[in-house]
């Protein structure tokens, strides 16, 4: 499959290296088209890696991951274009983390919106799927590096756009993958940060993950 | 140990059957303290059980719960009276959640602030934890209900009033009690009830829990 990644951070890069490895054509977009960090990449990933605009990224993806940062999330796709991003499955990564006052962030937006579904609405035509936000990056594209059972939430209004979305997470070797139903799910995904902030703090590790419980 | 509880609704009941069972004596404490679920409650639960307004809770616990709804507990507590909170350590199990414009509920309070440091500002002298609010009342006190290791968190300003919450907790079962450290944690652990309300819709059944899986 051809995927275009906005975002050129540890997120983007972390799922573009796995995603080239599992044997697709990615496409690392950022705000200049010509980051460092992305031309970088390119070199170190192979032949199927390539980047530039957002635009770009978009336009080259049959699917589309939004690794850009909850702030600049909506800029971000704005950029990419409305029109390169019709019917296609945009796969939302980010948090609306604010750093702008220090250590913790604050949510820009919550508890009666969430960035998914803001770029729901600025984007009808796009099927938004919210997806692996909850998680450290190496974890995202690596499950078995914590043993045991953890999980992955997803959330979204297309039913087949989170089908292909579950696909590509089983070949990422999730096994525990919770769909939590339409994409204003997405609030309590994207609420759940404060508390995986606390926890990175209180065990000094981004390594651990969510895990339901089930009598 | 004497323990009041404020709060005669499910939560507070099921906590009062645990403790008395446990040897503990039990007030439960209610806006009137002629409330009829008291009256009943105290009739099944024995002679170490006993009912009266919110400040007969107060005074006769050495340790206080809270299990009024977050958007009374301040109300409560005031009833309850600053006097008879003094020294003492106040177990906060509530939950902001507003249902007046229908489900899923807001939350009334969150991001930059919570209920338990909304409580820990307006009762000093108190000692406020945090504890118990992201589970259905039956797993608080019997976390074996579930299988496998799942976890209750708690936090607080106060190392001894963590470590007495923590000694009852493991005398409910609690094997992995995770100190989140100070009294602002509770934003994290009161803006997990989103994704909790959305399981709870997933899995049709409360009978769930959260578990850190880590490395």
């Amino acid at each position: 499959m051809r995927i275009g990644i906005l975002g050129t951070g540890t997120v983007g890069q972390t799922l573009g290296t796995r995603l080239v490895q599992l044997g697709h054509d990615v496409k690392l977009g950022s705000r200049t088209g010509t980051n460092e960090k992305a031309a970088k990449w390119v070199t170190g990933a192979g032949e199927h890696a390539t980047h530039g605009t957002f635009a770009d990224a978009a336009v080259f993806g049959e699917m589309v991951f939004n690794c850009t940062g909850g702030m600049v999330s909506l800029a971000a796709l704005n950029d990419a274009g409305a029109e390169n991003l019709k019917n296609k499955v945009v796969v939302d990564v980010s948090n609306p983390l604010d750093f702008s006052r220090g250590f913790p962030p604050t949510l820009t937006v919550c508890n009666t919106d969430s960035v998914a579904e803001q770029i729901q609405r600025a984007f009808p035509d796009a099927k938004v799927v919210k997806a692996l936000n909850t998680m450290t990056a190496p974890l995202m594209v690596n499950p078995t590096a914590i043993p045991g059972d953890h999980d992955v939430f997803l959330c979204g209004n297309d039913a087949d756009a989170k089908a292909r979305v579950t696909e590509l997470l089983r070949s990422f070797g999730w096994r525990v993958i919770l769909d939590l139903g339409d994409i204003t799910a997405a609030r309590g995904m994207e609420m759940i940060l404060p508390i995986w902030l606390r926890l990175m703090g209180t065990f000094k590790t981004p390594m651990f993950n969510f895990h339901i419980a089930r009598g």
